[in-house]
């Protein structure tokens, strides 16, 4: 007895049909001949509806991110490898090391199946390169107009080691504050693309999954107290909230910030403030002094953190207010945004 | 030295602002005045990007899904219960023992924050009946237009029992066919919510959530072959998977299958079939012949599994396909629809 077969995905031309999110033959079409295509898991391959880890044994670390970037396509990435390397950062922001992750796909009807699988090709090499298995998936597809072509929602697991202890309320006065690399390029790049600017240099994302880095940094200095990805509200909003978490103030030196020359002059055309633009692939350290030496060679020796830099203190006044010591010496209150610079950046 | 304070949010008549997703202070008041008066979790307040969960042993089920559920609020539920249930059944069907949750919420700009909180207080409610904690949460907003009012992604990762192996591949001729109870109320209560339909009854969702009753069922014989929640596709789309799975066929009886006399009605008066509409409180079992008795003990002692019965048996014939005893002793193949009798059921 045999079934009659549906006509094969065109990939090239074909769109996302209503019927690919029914649960029915179409959407096990469009798992088995565009998504298992990039995603190679033999769990994913098990059929179940979660994805299964071998034994695992410690505390676990899990988050959930959905992602709305628009546009979906930008100079260094896409929502694809963005989505991955966002929920691996936010897990490996607790000090656990990443185990499995899991993809969900809202759909809006019509979107171009090209896309889709440049964007599934996107998530699986992101997957790949991190070491960090998707094994479990969802597609749902809203009707035409009733989405922005593609939403996903990423959620990382990973295991925590034994000993590592990092959570906001640890900063303390004295405290350095160490940050990876150049910050606000993801912010820009996204400005840049939406606004039409188009800014005569090479700057992209800085999208990028950061576990193996803090795997390095916490063999270096297992007494780390404090790490965080500046994504959304950037630096200013990260470090507000360890601040009023800790109930701590903390003071940048502006001069030893660094900033990419393309950000820096996007930031005077446009009146923005780097310290508030995202980033995707950057991450803030707050350590004791003692430990600092340790560490930025731990961030050096990798090449997420090749310009990492001590930026700034934690300090006693006044407890949940970041400083900005300027480049000529007077000192500034960094603003806590309300509202919005620029939504949709991931 | 004092922040300028932003105005409490409006639950009664206010909106959704593009600001609640900008990762500023605005975001921040959201999740205080809002998502924070209804999940409790102590994790949650521990403000990480990432929820922890204290120690585990074991192997480790993960499940994300997205849920586009049109209309948000029905009979019997609302977007919120269900995407808890639904992603606690789906850990559940492992065989595990849901330990965390995580939601993720796509808003857009403009919905209403009574509905949302109306939404938030439904989704802490599920969580606390199932006592399944909400440990990480995320909130983006999409501009007015590009997203239909609430979407939601949940997360739940649980611990498979020693000895536990459930898996679709594990069905075997000869095995039972088991149903917790009526089919397709879910499906027919969206259906009649769309539509404008007012059926003359008291029919509602089934939503609600599995995981103690299959606790109880895996106690009652751990042999327990294969669970599955027959959601979009209904159970046929169900028994389809595994049969392709583990290259098996199925039998039904029809006069066997619990239907409510209303969704009968309502198929018959709208020309659809009960099996292929989605339940979202429902489970099927295949086990054993000498597991039978213990199964169906252990879930109508529970009241999620009142009108549990044997529907058929697996049998070796035909490899992927379902057949249906009808009433009257005739046979007939089920179909397994390629495409959509109805999109956005969950």
């Amino acid at each position: 007895m045999v079934r009659h077969p549906l006509r094969p995905l065109d990939l090239k031309n074909g769109r996302v049909e209503l019927a690919h999110g029914s649960g029915g033959r179409a959407s096990h079409q469009l798992v088995d001949e565009l998504f298992t295509r990039h995603f190679h898991s033999s769990q994913l391959a098990a059929c179940h509806d979660a994805g299964i880890l071998p034994h695992v044994s410690g505390r676990i670390a899990v988050s959930t991110d959905s992602y709305v970037v628009s546009p979906l396509f930008f100079p260094g990435g896409c929502i694809g490898d963005l989505a991955v390397n966002g929920s691996i950062n936010d897990v490996a922001m607790s000090g656990a090391k990443p185990l499995a992750l899991t993809v969900g796909f809202i759909l809006e009807e019509g979107f171009q199946l090209a896309d889709l699988d440049r964007i599934a090709a996107a998530i699986a090499r992101a997957s790949q390169n991190a070491s960090v298995p998707i094994i479990s998936g969802d597609t749902k597809v809203v009707e035409r107009g009733k989405a922005d072509g593609v939403f996903l929602s990423t959620t990382c697991v990973g295991v925590i080691p034994e000993g590592v202890h990092i959570d906001p309320s640890r900063a303390r006065p004295s405290d350095a504050i160490i940050v990876s690399g150049t910050i606000g390029d993801h912010g820009t790049t996204i400005l840049s693309c939406r606004e039409g600017l188009s800014f005569d240099c090479d700057l992209e994302s800085d999208s990028a999954a950061l576990h193996e880095m803090v795997s390095a940094m916490l063999c270096a200095a297992p007494d780390l107290h404090v790490l965080r990805d500046p994504t959304r509200g950037g630096v200013s909003a990260a470090l507000h909230e360890i601040a009023a978490t800790a109930q701590v103030g903390m003071r940048l030196w502006e001069s030893a910030v660094p900033v990419h020359p393309t950000v820096r002059s996007a930031c005077q055309l446009l009146g923005l403030d780097p310290l508030h633009l995202a980033c995707e692939g950057r991450l803030l350290a707050i350590c004791p002094t003692d430990a600092v030496e340790p560490v930025l060679a731990a961030m050096r020796a990798h090449p997420l953190g090749s310009q990492a830099a001590v930026i700034g203190e934690v300090i006693a006044d006044f407890p949940g207010f970041v400083q900005l010591q300027t480049a000529y010496g007077g000192h500034r209150l960094i603003d806590w945004p309300a509202g919005e610079q620029l939504p949709r950046i991931c």
